[in-house]
């Protein structure tokens, strides 16, 4: 599930192109590793699943990046599509709830790479805090807002168990985070000014099954 | 990336609609658990960030649902959107790579209770093959296409690294598996009768940093 109450652009772009961009940075640096330089929106459109029509019309929303007859430049189109994303600098994050998740969450190599840096580890149980987790020194959950503001941490990820997932987003909100990565399978109620992305296999699962009847 | 080459439905429903139908599902069971029997458009709206009347409209493609003025049945609704996306049966799984995410994916609590049962394991590490991991016993690749049908497969997990994913999945695809749950960070190429849902939390916080900026 996803929100987006803030939008910081003029022109209002469908948060379903948004969510697009970063498969199309992808299939960019996927084809740049190739040594390909150029990329036509019917390749984008097989690797996508859309018509040549529906990539032209997503990346119209951005001005003109196509050359009639040619196709895209890899190169320059993925970094201008780094760019309107806001990929072209670092994220700080946070994780609260450091059980088995919230460990092989931080122990993922591909965030680092991407400019995503987890700074700061949460967890309110006593037997946890003050452990040393992949380089992190677990914090109370009493801890976050300060830690938010001194780190300038701008995600936050859940990890912990659904019974306390709606009350962790609760304090992270609290705490000024707008951003946030959820593991917890719940739907969890958020202001409309905060976005939530949810990690969720099973919903993934399920939005395929209709498919396989 | 999603694709939906085989549509069974007379009714083409928008995919975003689909990939919308698990979420209403969890919302109705965390209304049904509280002891809720009737949802307004308005409270599932304020769940899903969407208006009163773009629920309605998602809903009114699989029939009339709402009584009016009263909102809709949270039991019924619930029982006809999980008949609807084929969630009133079991599905059986394999999943490709028993590396460390593997393991994890295996030891989520979180498939069985909706139905997704992991049968079968496989690996090309022969220092993996014939171990036992949570209860399974990994099996060599090879073995895949044959036990696809022996156990009536129908979701293949994809957890090995990015480098071997294409190829693994091209062998899902050559087994007949038609829907494939995808942890590996790459977009992936299959024909177009193929449903592939990625699992990548890279995607997810890329495309909130564009509200962030």
């Amino acid at each position: 599930m996803n929100s987006n109450g803030n939008l910081n652009t003029e022109l209002v772009v469908p948060e379903v192109v948004i969510r697009r961009l970063p498969l199309y940075v992808r299939i960019l640096t996927q084809f740049s590793n190739r040594g390909n330089e150029v990329i036509s929106s019917e390749q984008l459109g097989l690797l996508l699943h859309m018509t040549p029509a529906q990539i032209r019309k997503d990346l119209s929303y951005f001005g003109r990046f196509g050359k009639q007859g040619r196709g895209y430049d890899v190169t320059i189109l993925e970094q201008k599509l780094r760019t309107i994303l806001g990929l072209d600098r670092a994220w700080n994050a946070a994780i609260i709830g450091m059980g088995r998740l919230g460990r092989a969450v931080v122990s993922y190599p591909g965030f680092a790479p991407e400019g995503f840096n987890i700074l700061a580890a949460f967890d309110t149980n006593e037997d946890i805090v003050g452990q040393n987790i992949s380089g992190l020194r677990v914090k109370s959950i009493s801890q976050l807002a300060t830690t938010v503001k001194k780190f300038d941490i701008k995600i936050g990820i859940v990890s912990v168990p659904i019974q306390h997932a709606q009350e962790v987003i609760d304090t992270l909100v609290k705490s000024g985070i707008k951003s946030i990565l959820n593991y917890a399978p719940l739907s969890p109620e958020v202001p409309a000014s905060v976005n939530v992305n949810s990690i969720d296999p099973v919903l993934s699962l399920q939005s395929m099954t209709y498919y396989m009847k």
